[in-house]
């Protein structure tokens, strides 16, 4: 048993199963993993990784466990430990380029478990690396642990990316909410206590959105990543398997020495020069159903480039899904019965319509065409005037 | 100049008018009213006074009119120091009795600065009681600052009330806050970049609403408190002004060294032997417009405690106001126009419909009553079924 | 199980018997001392009590018995809760005067255990008055825990005074400590991996004396209130023992009520129009013993006020025991030898030593006499020159 | 103006100048440089950069300069915010062989100023890069504020580290020490009004050497990737000045895609499979003065390796400076005297000597050759037994 500091859980013990864990070149990696992609350039304290998010994730699942028996107990941890391990470079920012060309989710890890040192440890303590990648699925009884829609990662990312960040949301009462779960017919349950701090973590997320999670200046340095990523695997023979196995630091590097394209994003990236906003803008501007496009997007970059006279690769059009809260399917314990949290909570229902408020739909261009592709972009997508909203300052 | 620590803001910085108005036994008397009246009983930290808190608004009110000229921020900032001196005994917890006796709210305070200490004061600093007493009232230029939607005294109180009951709402990011108001004729205009801090101030307003401020243990002790006031000055000659202007512990020793009623309601205080919930019920399950008898409450009582066969005294209805979020009046600045805070954002509308859920009729009175003067308060009020929430453990 | 929110601690969980023990008047009582007596006339946050402290100490020494079997367990608990119900009104500012008329320390509480409703409590969960109070005083096996040099009483007050002054010390990291301590033959021993946390602590406590528990405003307040309750005794029938049982509010108003120099100096209080220091000056400017004298300060004040020709309630001597850190008597195990902490730590011998920098020797009268009353303690003690340090402004 | 939100300060603001320096490569590089090196294979939280720990520099400096002239606070400001590009990869880890190799220190960075993009900005600006230097070094009338015994350098690294890591030190009272600090003679001076926040300053820095600066695992972690540099410059053509523009990515890509020892180097580092302690021990155990070897540990390892009979590179002999204190050149203003700190603090006296137990001596080698290099350093320094300690575990 050994203990490890964190500054937000104080300290965390890890027993043997996890140090053996721990000690895999799989989960040393996700030391060079950032939790939230390029949010540094954003909020230069976001340098945070996806290993010190696991060991948390690990630790409060430690503490929502504590009835289930000693085998059950030993796999759900495991899971908790490894449930990040499918992130590919910058985390999010390039889950979407690797799903569409492996076709796997960052939570679809099963390949991984049973190859290398991770699936030697499993075995040695007698565990299945099938069972292990379906509670990461939240497929198992104590799958939604780990992963539903009131889970212990959302417990541990919300506050740690406040406290990197600086910003002033964050505060969840883990030990609350912890304290009134309870699993019932595989299905996370929370008492009636637990109401309140549900809505808090609910209201948290909620602001850490926009702010953070969906801030343009991240949103564009994301963009960038993953359209150098995708001119790489078209162009220069970049394998997606070995690019989902990267870390941040080696994608950087390839870009920076591969040629043409991708390494001025490479250069950008570094040194802060960034794409621009030519268009950014919410829902009650449009007048067209730009959800339908999110799927062809570069069909568009390529007709507003053609029309602004750029090659394509630099018109970025970002369409992000259409925001859903899936907490809202949690379910409340009131007098016995149960009820979706979204009807035991005006606060909660509220939540679902007032963060479409946040959505954006953004073009990106360099700075030096930003007027021209502004202009055809607004015309294409029949915008009136923009909402351009400045939330916090670039820098 | 002097400085005075302070666990909220760090350093205070007071000149020397408000050295002199702090040494007055009017300010110096705040030091012994609780700024949250009982909730120590639920919460053993939330010892805090109306002293530090009007340092706190002080303080921040500092920040806000560094452009106003010389004389009207030494107003400002005096009527900021003196904007709680009118409060009786526990806070907000008297001031609904001393309110109906004295037709006196605790922020109509001018004929408390024209007199003693504090009038000679503001005398040797040519400032006018007058002015003062509307700014505390926000009814001046300034007022708003201290008096309004979204003012100082709220960004103070939030935060200041979360660090000493240690609950975990209350994050304001008063800096943003305070860079993104302005004053516009006579009016708090938001920034449209401080729109999410305004959000995040008013969330945190709502779940500290049933967890903190209408907590049922300290709305219990509150009415207790109240009906103790009640009696004693309806029966033993006390003097609803002298009340006005006592300290926590003058009014909790009068009520121990009274005879009957009010000494037993002082010892039950002391000894945190309070009365239970015989009906504790939301608007969802009543079938009356119980709102319009909250002016005549007593006549309720009277006829519950007669079906009980018990004396009066015993019961207390407590029926509060319907709740109204009035910082929704705020109002925003998008793109030049000026746009009410709630239309610039569907958080806000739904916090003001969603607050409605935590409003609870209730019906207080000894353990040993409790079942009977319960059945008979549910057929009065014609209620089905009891919606009793624990949102926290009483001790 | 019932569970009650601290800001220091988060949740604090309380079993039956702690329940029990709390519902006694005598522990309620402690909700109307203050921890740190007069404090709060220099750090307006101080107004935290003994009640929330006792809470505190009970929930850490849970954490340090877990192996005790479980009647141990259970006494050392109730020694954790009942540990300060023998505080007089404002906590350790009356310890001395209550000792001199009573020869009881805070800690002595035998009698206090076998009265009343407490006595009652233990009766029925089969627990001994006089084990709890042998444990209170640190003189059983487990009493370590609670009284010796490094226990939990300690690593609370230290934390919470930071918390509620609002001061930039305080940081303990107690999970290390508690995990680091260990009993044995009835002595706390420390590993040598929680050398570093203890000698934080120490520091943290060697910072908090000139700046808190020294500052030489609440010194004023509480040498006044000394010697207002001394008046009482000797010339108003005040009785010693009826003293001890008092609360902060009932002394207070017992001054109030009483007249001449009590009511003055309750006025006083009140109003924050506190002495004066006269004289103030460390060990370094004064050529004879004056630590000698600690025992009869009345007859040099009285020489002092003749000479002065005022009266001898108006000159207060204080002279502070010489310090001392107990905390160097603890043993810490280095390679399997117990070694005194201020052996194995070079820093711990270091503040033995600088704290005696902290000393001061004060005499306070009203304002108008502190010049005269000035010059003649400084003839009277052979000062030379004043070391008046302002570590922190007096408001 | 804009606004960046770093966690430690809120809000910082930076000016037209401030953007633009900010916006060169050379700045963008220190985002890639960590803080604390290899601490985060100890504490995983720490990632934190010396981008934002420059941000921090500049904020605090911000505060210390109002009353200078325009020029020079602008001279001032830019020197607070460029003063660490002259750090290499992975900051003090590489600064001493940067150092051996090129003869400049991290401070020395004149040559920096006078080229590239930076060089740009400051002459439109009419800022003169020789005096950056100067202020940077610390040799100009208001460089101690950034270079000297109590600079805002520590003020802001001491708060970070201890954010970033999670540790219970690391309280500092800025606002106190940068009001009371004034500039007197191109030296700091200290009022005595901010003894005892320096004190506590100190005191910081002195629990965080061991715990966090010399822990043994960064500290093994640092030697490794400098032998890796070292074989690289000697063997494989790296040269040192590039060596020392090179961001921390970069460097660990180069030994990545070396061959032979650095490659392994690089692969032990990324996997944490890093050397052991085969000896670590304390003055108190040597036999010899080992300080005069410090110059010359490469002969020293090669003679330990040849009676290992392993290659030279697999030992590693780390013998750290002698600690001073600096900040003991401080000098404090007494009534109208300067005296220096450690002479008006036994505290501070203390701590100079307290840090001789924290210096240590290291040998360290692979797991596998542990024992027998171990004995064999055992005998060379004459060392009698170990006093390995263990402050944290490793992970």
């Amino acid at each position: 048993m050994k203990v490890i500091r964190d500054p937000i859980h104080g300290y965390i013990e890890l027993d043997g199963l996890a140090l053996s864990l721990i000690d895999t070149p799989q989960v040393q990696r996700l030391r060079r993993i950032k939790q939230l992609g390029f949010s540094n350039l954003v909020y230069p304290g976001a340098n945070h990784t996806r290993f010190e998010h696991s060991l948390g994730v690990y630790h409060l699942a430690g503490h929502m466990v504590k009835q289930a028996d000693e085998h059950q107990r030993k796999e759900l941890l495991a899971a908790a430990l490894l449930h990040d391990i499918g992130h590919g470079p910058f985390s999010h920012a390039t889950e979407q380029i690797i799903e569409r060309y492996t076709r796997k989710g960052h939570d679809d890890v099963e390949d991984l478990l049973k190859k290398g040192v991770i699936s030697d440890v499993l075995r040695e303590h007698s565990l299945s690396p099938s069972s292990i990648a379906r509670h990461i699925r939240g497929e198992t009884s104590y799958g939604p642990v780990i992963n539903s829609e009131i889970d212990v990662d959302r417990m541990d990312y919300l506050v740690r990316d406040a406290h990197y960040t600086g910003v002033a949301f964050g505060l969840i009462d883990h030990v609350r909410l912890i304290h009134e779960l309870t699993l019932n017919e595989n299905k996370l349950v929370l008492n009636i206590g637990g109401l309140q701090a549900a809505e808090s973590l609910l209201v948290s997320r909620f602001l850490m959105h926009p702010t953070v999670y969906f801030h343009h200046v991240s949103r564009i340095a994301e963009s960038m990543c993953i359209h150098a990523a995708e001119y790489m695997i078209e162009n220069e023979g970049l394998n997606p398997r070995s690019f989902q196995r990267m870390d941040d630091i080696t994608f950087m590097i390839e870009m920076r020495n591969s040629r043409g394209y991708a390494a001025e994003i490479g250069k950008r990236l570094d040194e802060r020069r960034l794409f621009k906003r030519a268009l950014y803008t919410g829902f009650e501007s449009l007048s067209m159903d730009v959800l339908k496009l999110s799927n062809n997007t570069r069909r568009v970059e390529n007709e507003i480039a053609e029309s602004a006279g750029i090659s394509p690769e630099y018109v970025i059009v970002d369409i992000p899904d259409k925001p859903q809260i899936i907490e809202m399917k949690a379910r409340v314990l009131i007098n016995g019965k149960m009820i979706p949290v979204d009807r035991a909570s005006s606060l909660v229902t509220a939540l679902e319509k007032a963060q479409l408020d946040n959505w954006r739909l953004g073009v990106f261009t360099p700075a030096e065409h930003r007027e021209k592709v502004g202009g055809i972009a607004r015309d294409f997508f029949g915008v009136e005037k923009d909402t351009r909203q400045f939330k916090l300052t670039e820098i």
